[in-house]
Order: C-alpha cells, then structure tokens, then sequence
C-alpha cells in the first residue's frame, strides 16, 4: 500500500507555499530529504543561466485585504489567493483600483503568477469577486523580493551502467495537488524504492522549479549520459493515463506505451508539442533528449487545472499507487530490456526433452507461456530485444521475461 | 472580386470553336495577351515530336445536316455537334448511313474529337436523335485539314532563383467552361497577379493543346530547371477540391495538401494515376517530373464532362475565384517556405523579455501564435522548413509565417 | 474439375493410420506414387537431426477396449481412438484406472499423439466416456516401437532458373481430412500441372512428417536456392482464405495477397507466429526462409481441427478445387512476374498509331485495357516489375500481363 505513504507525504507537503525561489521549495526539499537522501544546490540569483537569469529570492509572509477593517481576502486561507511573485505593498486604495489587481475564476481561486515583472496582485472565485463592495480597501502585502538564491535538489542512484535515465518533477507550485505535489511523492517514493535495488542503469532524480529550475539545471551539468527520461506530473487524479512522447522518435516511447498496454487500460498517447512542463527543455532542439512525460490527466485538460480546486480530494492514495505501479513497471522494463541469442537457431530446438513443452501433443489448449518462448527462440536473432519480441508477438513484457528465465535456464540463449 | 474578371475573359473565349490546331487556338491566345504578355509559337505540320507527329491544321467555317431543306443538325447553335477534326463533306445520304456518324448522349451534346483518323461525324442529344426521320438528308462540313502549324503560348516571369514552378493548361477544347476554359482563365489571371510581384521562384505558364501541345513542348523544351508544377483544369465547379498527386513522392503534394487542410474545408486526394491531362506527359517515366494538378471536381467526374452541359452556367464566379485563391495560396508556400535555424538552441529562450510572452503566467488560455513561436523554436534546428513545421504541428501556414517574422525580427532565427 | 480429382486421391488416402513413422507413410506416399514420380528417402531412428533425434518406427496392426467380453473402444472403427505412438499394452485394469489413459472431447473423437514420451492411451467423444461402466477391462494394443525408419518424399521440377519455390505438406496425420490430407492431395495435384509445364523457376515439393520432417529435411539439405516458400495445409473446408505471411518481408506475401486481392472475395492475414506448421521450422532464426502459408480456415481456428469432425464430409471437391486454382495463381504471378522498360520514356507513345487505342476521342468509356496499358507503360521504368505494378493501379496481375504481352509485340517495351 505504498499509495498511502505517498499521499501522506503530499499532505504533509500541501500547505507550504512555494514558488521558484525561496523558504517554500527549502522546506519542501527538507520534508522530502527526511524519506530519501538529497543533494540541495543553491544558484545565485542573477546567475546566467543560457538566455536567462535567475531571479530575485521571493518569499511571503502573510497578505491581506481588509474593508472595514475585516478581511475579505487572507492569503493565511489559501495561498493561492496571492499572486505569486508580488511584490510588498502596504496602501489604501478604492474598489475600482483594487479590481485591476484582480484575477478571477468562475469555479476556483485561480492559481496565478508574475515572476518576470513586478507587480501584485489577488486572486479569487467570481463570486466573492462579484460580492466586493463599492468603498476603500486596506491592502496588505508582507513579501520581499532580494538578492538569494534559486534550490532545487537532486539524487542521482548509480547503476551498473554510466548511462542514466532522468526522473524530473517541479517544486514550485503552492497548494495544488496534482499539478504537481504528486509528481514529486510519487518521484520521492520511487526514488526509495530504487535506492534499496541493485540497478542496471544508474537513475537520476530532480525536484527543480519548473522552467527556470529545468533551464538552471541544464546550464550546470553535462547531459551526454541521459539516455531516456520522463517529467513526472499530474499523476494523482483518477483520468485515465496519458502519455506525451519524446520529441524524437525513441525506445523510452516504445517502454511506457507498452507498460500502458499490458495494463489492459484505456490510455491516450499524445505526440510532443513545445508546451507543457519541463520536456520543452529536455526537448529543446540544442538538447534533444530522449524525454517524454507520463501523466494521467494531462495538464490543461482538466477543469482543476492551476486553481484551488486541485485540491487534497482531487488526488486520491489509489491514483498515486497506480500511477506508482506504472513508474515501477517502465523500470523494470528499462532494467530487463536485454538482448539474447538462441544458440539453436536452425529449426526449433526440441522444447519436450528439457521440460519446456507438453509431451502429449494434439491437445488444442497451448499454454502461454509455450508461445512466449517460441517467440523469444524465434525472434532471438540478435537483431530484436525482449521489448521487439514482446511488441511484435502482442505477449506482456512480463511474460516475455519469465520465458526468457526459462530458456536461459536450461541454455538454450545467451545474452548478447 | 478577381472571380467576375476571370469569369469575363471565359465567357469571351467561350464561343471560339477551338481544336489541337487552327485559328480557334489563336485567336484564344490573341485575348488573353490582351490581359497577360505571351510568346506565341507555332511548330509546322509534319514535325516529328517523340512518337509524335504534328498533325495537319484543322479550321472550320461551317457545318450543318438538313432535311427537306431544314437545318435539323447546325454547327453555329453550338459547335459540339460537329466532330472535332471532321473532313470536309457535302453529299446527300439516307438516315441509316448518316446514323454511322452521329455520337449521342443521353441528356447532352457530348464532345467527340477524331484527330489521327480522318472521318467525321455529328453529336447529338438522344432525344434529338431519336426525333430524326427516315428519308434523305444533305450533309455539309466546310472544314480545312491542310499542312499548317501547331500553335501554343507561353509567358515566362523570372524569380530569384533559376528553378521553375510551371503552371500548365490545355486551350484545345471547344465551347466548354469547366473543362477547360476554366483553368486557362484562372492561370491569365495567376500570370497577372505574379507578374506584379517580386518573387523567389521562376515562374513558367503553358497555355498549349492537351497531350500533343504538352508533348510538342517537352520536345523542344529543357525541363531540367522545372522544379514543380501543377496542371490547372476544371477549377470552376462547385465541387469540392481533388488534388491528384505527382507520380513521384514531391514537397509540391504537401504544399497543395496543407494548402487545402489550411482551408478547412473538404478535400479530396487522388494518387496519380496515367489517365487524365497532361501530367501523363510530365510524369512519364523519362521525365517523371514533381507535377501534379489541382481541381474541384475531377474530369470523368462530374457528369456534364464533355458534354454541353459544361457551359457558362456550370462555372461562377464564385468558384473561380475561390480556386484562384487557393492557387495563390501555393504561391505563398513555395515563395515563403523556407529553413530557419534557432540561434538560441539550449532550452526555451526568454521569450517574455523580448515581448513575445504574457508576462503574467497560469492564465490558461495560451493565444494561438504564442505556441506558433514555441514550434518555430523547436523545429528551426535545420532539419526542418516552414511547411514542415506547419504540418508537424498542424498549425495553418501562414500562422507559421507570422510566428517566423517575429522571430526573425528579434533576432532569435536566421534563415539557413 | 480438377476438384473431383483431388478429392478421390484424398478418400483413398483417408482410412491409412499415418503417423510420424511408419507403413502409414510409406503406404500413402507409394500412392501418391501413382499420381506423381517421387523419390522416396528413409532416415534410420536414431539419427542425430539438429537439435532432434529421428525416433522409433512406430506401426499399429490392432487395439481394443474390451468390458464383459465385448469391444468398447475399436481402433478399427476409427484410428483416432489410439493415442498415436501408443507403447504395446495387454492388460486387465479397473475403469479408474482405465481412465487416466482416456482423453475425452465434447463432440468429437480428439487427435492425440505421444511421439517422444513413451505412453498409451485412447481418444473418446466425452459422451462414450460416460458411458463406460463400474467395472474390470480388458485392454489390447498390438503397436511396435522398434529401431526403423522415418520416411518422406520428394518431388523436384527443373525449370529454367536454378532458384527454386518450395511447397510443403505433412503426411502425418491418421484419418483426418482437412487437416492435412487435403494439403497433400492439393500439393500432388499441383505437382501433376507443372510437371507438364515449361518453368521459370524450379520447383520443390514436400511430402514429409510434420516438424520432425521439415527437421531432419533441413538438416539433410542445403536450401540456399529456395526463393520463397508456401507451406500446404488446410485448404479443403469451406472457410474463406487465410494468408499466414512469412517471417520476414517477402516478395511471395504480395503475390499471394494479389491472389486474394484480385480473387474478389474476402480473405484474411495473419503475421507470422511462432506457431502453426513448418513454416516454424523454415522461419526459425537460423534459416529465415520466406516461406509463408496459404489455407482456408487456420488450425486451431475451426472447432473441428483435430478431431473426427475433421472428416469425409468437412472437405469437399469445390473447396479442394478453388484452393488448388489459388496456387494455381500464385505460380502464375511467379513464372510471368518479370520488368520491363518502356522504350519510348518520354511522354506517351502514339497508342493510336500502333492500335491499341480507340481514335475516337471523348467517349467516355475508357476500356479497362487501355488504363492497364497506360500503367505498364508509365511505371516500365527498371525500378517497377508487373506486380509492382498491378499492386499500385489496383489492376488486376493477368490483366497487367495482357497489357504488358500487347506492348511487348508492339515494340514498345522490353523485357530488362
């Protein structure tokens, strides 16, 4: 039931309120770090990162707005009421000045930023806006925006292999909780689990602010030994899963819409498009990577999307199980891709005398797993992997494998 | 209104008594050079084309059957009725010989020609037929079929680059709108409008006899500069639009298939195939040239073909326009289709500080060029072209064209 | 009426208990003897076959089921009542005992056989097995398992090129008709036509044990003259076609489709699968022959399939005949599939002068020939040979030979 600790490490992680920069993704990074080591990196801000510059730190205390000296926005409420990034502001100012300041939803606090240019501003469901009454209001902004610094963490677990495959979540959003609390438990508890495993691949997590923590992180590190990754995001709600595909055509493509189709579930692929998370980096044409993202309900396809209705009853402990379970499958995928040769490749080697194959024939039930290893001796040419032969034969992965086990067994493949 | 002005030249030319030879073709070219320069060429009867061979020139003055001293039959009410290429005659016959040499079709006067086989002939309507009675008629053909010429016009606008987009339509046929006055006004008109324009690409319009006009200039002609080209024929209909594909895979099938997905409305594909006008000739095998042809409704089609109930009511305005347009807007891909590289390949450049962002972000509604500018900057790795791009991304064309402008303009793409 | 033909050899041959080894074999092969010349080759038991060894001979004079002294069970009423390969037995056993030995289906006698685990048994619609009393029995079964041989026939036709077109059928089964008698009566009858023929290719046909069979022939030949293969079987009942296509990409999968395709009804596909008949064995990695199989209705898709249901009356002379004309056709397309080069690349050539066109022009009506001309003549270009070319123009292959044999007289194109 790992679903359960995942979600109560969102709960736990839900009320901070975080942004790009400042004590919110700290204190995340220090709630995540008591479940997995981390190393935490701190960026300057000013910092040159390729065409950008890290921002000034932000951080909030508290921000109000009282009429008649009684509050009728309270950031304490929800922090998602404060335009994040604004700047302090302490002034009495009429309804209609107020309202340029505005941002509104006809079902949610909308969830609403403004980290390149200064300004401020709050954020509300139509109705309480339309409930504001004429007069002057009292606004209250208790923010800074000073010299500090960009954090994001990271966790890199060495495998057999040099070559790593990137697992990318972003820790700079308030209080929402699929878009995108859950990608980061869900990369956190993954993260645990793989520590404790004897790995073919080495795997590398990030928890960065998004864009300008992907950008950063790109700036400062040499990405020649990624060889596949996947942005984990909105994977707590109960849509169905949907995977967007690396820009370029790849084999991380191949494993996750195979992991999707084993599953037996409905799934909707969805092909790369320069919008999104954090694969518009990855993905950029300078970089290239073989990184697609594996969510359930896409961003922007949900009603809940980026306002206070993504909230603590929208992601739900079986969703991030699930979605869990499926990240587990992808590597081990990942981990038993291999390759083999059936070192009998002239007609099929003879199955019933090493116990692999019913003795009484004529019998019309075959076994399945009798078929998966025909397929594994048929395909085993030193062209196809485990993968091509459990694609073209339409056989779950996993039952591609088991043959596998059994053909090794008793020597009939190699691996190459 | 370009429509009313190319539905004027074709009511001009609709009377003309036209053929693959004779006074008909010229005066044809002798209006449209009212509108458009052309160079006139006439290759004499006899020359050897290919497997060809200029036939004698045909001319007619007259035609016409009577019984009891009645015209019954009269190539002046329409010229349908008199077989294209008819010897001269002047006998008297019974009805079951003139039968021999009468062509019906069940609701019009079809279009019959006898180019290579000297003979003649009458078409009629069934009913028209039918109505015929037993007895002695007096046939008159006051047809020529001397040692002439072979006429064809040309008009060449030379571009900045030397290769060619040839524009080719047939001028052979007699009193018919769709098939094909309707192309050749259509391309007058194209001819005009480019003739006015600085343009990339060189620009070669044919108004030539169909199938040995078409062979009489690739004989004579060097193609090797003729990058790709459309036959334009029964553009004035108001069936939807069927492009035929060259014969070859060519960027001039993508080029009119985006232009006709552009346009929202239905549309239909054909793959070439060896009937039809004369992309036969420019797609036979030892040219094989990336020539294909944009219609509404295809020849054979659409059932007034070759008949006379293609005339001035088949056509509009209205469509002739609406397929000029659609021929300009080819135009504007070949002359905008170009490859552009990202000056600024490592992830996302700062599209906000160069105002090509909303700088407040989380507002769901993404305006369409923004994400036009995300592909451009994706794409522009020096793979791909506009077209490309405007097809992977299944945004219209010009959208792309815009998005590349701005671009340009702030100096994060240059073209390769 | 080929199909009567067919179906006596298939009635004569019915009532043999075939197996593996055996007189049933050698019994069906010397009749098959009488239609066909084949050489006939022994290979002694014990005989190292790849990964195999030939097993004993095994052949069966009697077995019986006896209670209260009359016979229950009777091989001689129906040789699927014996377990194929059943040890010698001569015993008293109570029925619970008797019934370990006993497999039962619901509607049927099954086909069961033990050929490499030394056993006995007997077959048994479910409803006799109900049947059988409380009580003491007597069972009987004269087989021998001795030191013999496996037995199989060949026939080879020399045709003009050394590469050869394999047909393969199994001669193992005892009396069942669709599955494979019908297959071995088709592959004689086949072979009958091309004996009196003047080849192309060469041609090899097979009358062997199924995968111990295709083993020890593989072993014993060298098979890099075979260019394609078919694998006979199942081509009796009254299903539509099933094409099982080769392992790899073959040239012989489009010309069988073509069959089908041009065949006018409706037929099925099938990718290779590492199930099935020999082509398991010609299609495993170390040959990758291209070998497919061409059947009615799929093993294992009809409820019949290895039981009495597949008896005298499930295959029939129509189905045997319309089958036989399918390979019939696929030998067609293989001896006249050959490229040609238009001699006259540029442009069309004049069909007209050469009277293979119609000189009256604007009929409507084109001739389907003169299309087929067209196609031969637009894609003879060295690269197209006449399936490409019946494949593309969705033109029948005979009536693209029609075609291609009309242009060759003219001169107008040549065999490259």
């Amino acid at each position: 039931m790992q679903g359960l600790n995942i979600y109560s490490l969102l709960k736990k992680l839900f009320p901070i309120c975080r942004s790009i920069t400042g004590n919110g993704v700290r204190e995340t990074l220090r709630i995540i770090k008591e479940v997995i080591p981390l190393d935490i990196y701190e960026v300057t801000s000013g910092t040159r990162v390729f065409d950008w510059t890290i921002p000034k730190e932000w951080n909030v205390q508290d921000a109000w707005v009282k009429f008649n000296g009684q509050k009728v926005i309270d950031f304490k409420l929800n922090n998602l009421h404060l335009v994040n990034y604004s700047v302090p502001v302490n002034c009495k100012i009429h309804l209609s000045e107020l309202k340029k300041h505005i941002f509104t939803h006809p079902d949610y606090i909308p969830y609403v930023t403004s980290y390149y240019k200064e300004s401020w501003g709050f954020c509300l469901k139509q109705e309480d806006f339309y409930r504001l009454e004429e007069g002057e209001y009292e606004v209250f902004i208790d923010t800074s925006l000073t010299s500090g610094s960009l954090t994001y963490g990271e966790l890199f677990i060495k495998g057999k292999k040099k070559e790593e495959i990137l697992f990318t979540c972003y820790i700079c959003h308030p209080s929402m909780g699929n878009d995108n609390l859950s990608g980061t438990v869900l990369l956190t508890y993954l993260a645990k689990e793989l520590l404790s495993k004897d790995l073919e691949y080495s795997y590398r997590f990030l928890f960065i602010p998004e864009t300008i923590g992907a950008i950063t992180w790109l700036a400062k590190n040499d990405v020649s030994n990624i060889k596949y990754g996947l942005v984990c995001t909105c994977v707590g709600d109960k849509g169905k899963f949907t995977y967007k595909r690396s820009r370029r055509d790849s084999k991380i493509n191949k494993i996750v819409e195979k992991v999707l189709l084993d599953s037996g579930e409905n799934f909707k692929l969805v092909d790369f498009f320069p919008n999104g998370s954090d694969e518009r980096q990855f993905c950029s044409p300078g970089f290239n990577l073989e990184v697609g993202s594996l969510m359930r309900s896409m961003y922007n396809e949900f009603k809940e999307y980026h306002t206070s209705g993504d909230d603590l009853n929208f992601v739900q402990p079986y969703f991030l199980e699930d979605s869990y379970l499926k990240y587990l499958e992808v590597v081990y995928i990942l981990e038993n891709n291999k390759k083999y040769i059936n070192l009998n490749p002239y007609c099929e080697p003879n199955l019933g005398s090493r116990g692999l194959y019913n003795l009484t024939g004529g019998v019309k039930e075959v076994p399945v797993s009798n078929i998966a290893i025909k397929w594994v001796l048929n395909l085993s040419d030193g062209e196809n992997d485990l993968l091509d032969i459990a694609i073209r034969s339409g056989i779950r992965f996993r039952e591609i494998v088991i043959a596998t086990e059994r053909l090794k067994e008793v020597g009939l493949i190699i691996v190459v």
